[in-house]
Formats: structure tokens, C-alpha cells, sequence
């Protein structure tokens, strides 16, 4: 079953286009954990444990797990062997290089970590993306337009009247095909999301900004005129409570999130 | 002391400008290795080992080592360490993300592996990159405009009569300060590179894709202007012999180069 294939069948069955993201971090752990690094694996295994049926997959966020070096590292692969092969796993490790380089970054991504999907930077264009490419079965979301305050310095200057980040698009969606091809189009920018929805109607979008970053839950659901789209949230999930409770705490939290998204699409 | 300083003062020390790029796979080791993942860590040490009096630095290619999982993660960081901190220590890992990711890639960069210097995507922005600026006595590499094809595609389309690599020069060259903020600059654009550097006269450059990859090692000393520069170079130097003799080959091929290198600049 390729990716693209896993993650029609999960929205079906779990009947949730909702991808948590897990950005762990020692210091924001419920106190009843210990402040050891090992901590942070249990942590993310019980909010895997309490919302594997209400979610469409996981999103590892690889910078959260290396900034605790080799300990870190282990616990990142114990955690994509853990997660529930009918689910989506994304590595959100945003790589790129020449093209030798990126081809030992695609066997880390999806021969080592076994993952579904990963994030890609297209800043060095075609051959730093195109060993990603060569495992059809898979997603490779190209950052397009990016959640963050900085997405203005650089993807929106204007080329011959078109922003940067629609050139990357229209350039970057035939470098794979259709089905392996997608993009991460952040929260906080709806009406730009509106056009690309324009140029990529089927293209699977990675959507992060929702929540902690302030995103439009709902201008974006209008915005993705139901194209396939994978909406991320990390934080605002897996921080919901720092009690005992924060497990049952982030699967609520799922179940009111896939209540609003499912009121607008499916 | 600071990178910057550092660099200054090795490249009186060693006589060198050059930098050797660790980039091993297992299929390309010298025939008297096991075919085994620790085998890259013995190799690279024996080329430190017979290169590290006439080299500034190594650069670390962080997807030759995560291509093998766990394993290859540890004997990065038993590499780091290995080199002598006299040395420049370049972590080749090309990340940016939001700004708290970030922030945890410069945790694992610059305080688990203790690099002295990294490279960076500028793609996302500002934000993406001022969690590595914040480590004041690092060096920063932004890229530019990097030596692959792919550099075509988005680096070189025009904005107002501009290539995309210079406005991110221009745009970024005060993101951090003089000192800590370099860039990428692939000797297989000379002409480019001239260009460059009245814009950045003073910035630190870090040139890849001379030998491998054809870059004209004297068109590029002749561009830089004898701006402060690192040349770095990969697969001509540590793969300089398949036989027992590859350490020795290794210092050789630096010698060579630096003779090169030291008849235009220094």
C-alpha cells in the first residue's frame, strides 16, 4: 500500500484528517514525569496510545529528538517502530542537499525510519529533491508557504508578478507524481491557500499553524475546498494538560478538533 | 575564543584554507575495511589523523552518518570529538524550521556536537535562522547559491533584475553579526561569485564543488578576491586511494591542493 493509499484508508477509518505533531521537550513534560530524556519517550507512546483511532498519523519532529543527541536519536526510532503501521508517520525533518547527499537523507527518512512521508526544503532545487522522489510509495511534502513569521522575507518576494512560493509549486508538482508529491502550506496564510488550492487541486497538503501558532481553523477548511490536506497540531495537542490526565487530555482535545475540521470537510 | 577567530588563526597555523568534507559510505572504503557501519569511524579518524596539520578544519556531512540509524548518530558525535578542538568543526546538516525547532537544531548542533560552525537553509526566513545567530561565537553558513544543477531552478530566477541568491545575501548579511554569518558558495559559479563579493567583501564563504563536482579551483580564488574563505573538498580527498595507502594518498591530494590554493591567496 503506497502512503498516498494509507492515508485515504486512516481518513476513512478513523474519520480524521488530523495529524499530531510530537515536538517533545523535557521541560514542558507533565510533572509526573521525571526529568530524564527516556521521559519523553514514554510521554509520546501513552498520546500515541490514546489517540491512534482518532487520528490520521503522527508527525516526528526530528530537531526535539536530536537536540538530545544519540539518546535522542534511539528514542525517535523506537517511537516510529512503536506507531501503528496503518497509520500516517511523517518525518518532519525538512532535508535537502545535492543530490548524493539527499539520497543518504531518503535511505535515513524511509529505509532507516521506516517513515511514510517527510518535509522537504526545494531551496536547492530538482536534484536535491529527486532521491526523495525515487521511492514512489511514499509522500514528500515540499515546504511551500511555512507557518512562521519569516515565510514573508523570502516566499512571498514577487516574480513577474507570482510569489515565490507559487513558483515553487508550479514548478516542483510534476518532479514526482501527483500522488507522491505534496506540499506544506502553513495555517496563517488562508487566502494565499486559496489560490494554490487553484494550481494543486489534488495535491495533498501538509497543513502545521493551527493552535499554537495562531492559524484559522475554519478560513483554512474553506480555503482547502476539500483537497486532500493533512492538518497538523502539535502542541496545543500534547500540552493540553500538564496533570495526569494529558493523555486523555490530548485525545479530547483530537475529538473536539476532528468535530470542527469534520463539520467542514471529510 | 570565536569560530571566526579560530578560523584566522588555524589558517596561519596549518597554512591552509582548506577544509576536507566527511562524507563516508560503506561501499567506498578503502578494501581493507569490513563492511561494517563502525568501519566509517576508523576511516575518518585515520584521514583526521594524517590531514589535520594541513587543513583549517572538517565539515561534517550529517546524512552519510544518519543513513545509518543510531549507529551512524553515535559515531558522528564520537568524530566531533575526536577532531582537535583547534581545528574548525563544521556541521554539514543544511537545517531551518520554525523558530522553536530551530532552536532545538542549534541545541543538538552547536551544544551536544559542539560544532563550531553549521550550515542553514534560508528559505523559511528570519525566524528560522536567528536561533542559530544566537550562539554569538559560531559561525552561521546561509546558503547562497549552492554548486548542484538544482541551483537553476529557484536560486537563480530573477526578482527586479536580481537573482534570488543575492537578494538572500543581501537580505540576510545582517541577520547576525559580520563574524558569525557566512555563506555557501558553489565554485562552480565563478562568475557569480564575483559578483558576490562586492557585495560581501568580508563575509565568510564556505566553497564546496571543486573536484567531485568540477568547480575551477583557480577561477574561484580569482573571484573571491581573497576574501576570508574555506574550500572545502570531499570525495577528491579522502576517497584519493582505494589501497591500505588512503590516509597517506589523502595528506597528499591536501598538499597538492594547498599548493594550488596558497599560489593565489592566503
Amino acid at each position: 500500500m503506497t502512503a498516498y493509499e494509507k492515508f485515504i484508508n486512516i481518513r476513512s477509518i478513523n474519520q480524521s484528517i488530523l495529524c499530531v505533531g510530537l515536538d517533545p521537550t523535557q521541560e514542558k513534560l507533565p510533572v509526573i514525569f521525571k526529568r530524564e530524556v527516556n521521559s519523553i519517550y514514554f510521554f509520546c507512546k501513552s498520546i500515541i496510545e490514546a489517540t491512534q483511532n482518532i487520528v490520521c498519523g503522527y508527525k516526528l519532529n526530528f530537531a526535539f529528538f536530536e537536540q538530545y543527541g544519540v539518546e535522542g536519536y534511539e528514542i525517535l526510532k523506537r517511537l516510529f517502530d512503536f506507531i501503528p503501521d496503518n497509520l500516517l508517520k511523517i518525518a518532519d525533518a525538512k532535508r535537502a542537499d545535492i543530490g548524493n547527499t539527499s539520497k543518504a537523507y531518503a535511505k535515513s527518512i524511509f529505509d532507516y525510519f521506516n517513515a511514510d512521508a517527510v518535509t522537504v526544503n526545494p531551496y536547492m532545487g530538482y536534484d536535491s529533491l529527486s532521491p526523495f522522489f525515487d521511492y514512489k510509495d511514499k509522500i514528500v511534502f515540499i515546504l511551500a508557504l511555512t507557518s512562521n513569521p519569516g515565510s514573508q522575507n523570502f516566499q512571498k518576494i514577487m516574480i513577474n508578478e507570482k510569489p515565490l512560493y507559487q513558483y515553487v509549486v508550479e514548478n516542483s508538482m510534476t518532479w514526482g507524481d501527483l500522488k507522491n508529491t505534496g506540499f506544506v502550506f502553513g495555517a496563517t496564510h488562508p487566502e494565499e491557500l486559496d489560490l494554490i488550492r487553484k494550481i494543486a487541486p489534488e495535491s495533498v497538503l501538509l497543513i502545521p499553524g493551527i493552535g499554537a501558532q495562531g492559524g484559522d481553523i475554519k478560513a483554512t477548511l474553506k480555503a482547502n475546498k476539500n483537497g486532500p490536506a493533512i492538518i497538523n497540531v502539535s502542541r496545543n495537542v500534547i500540552y493540553s494538560s500538564s496533570g495526569q490526565d494529558y493523555a486523555e487530555a490530548a485525545a479530547n482535545r483530537v475529538l473536539q478538533l476532528n468535530s470542527v475540521i469534520n463539520s467542514f470537510s471529510l
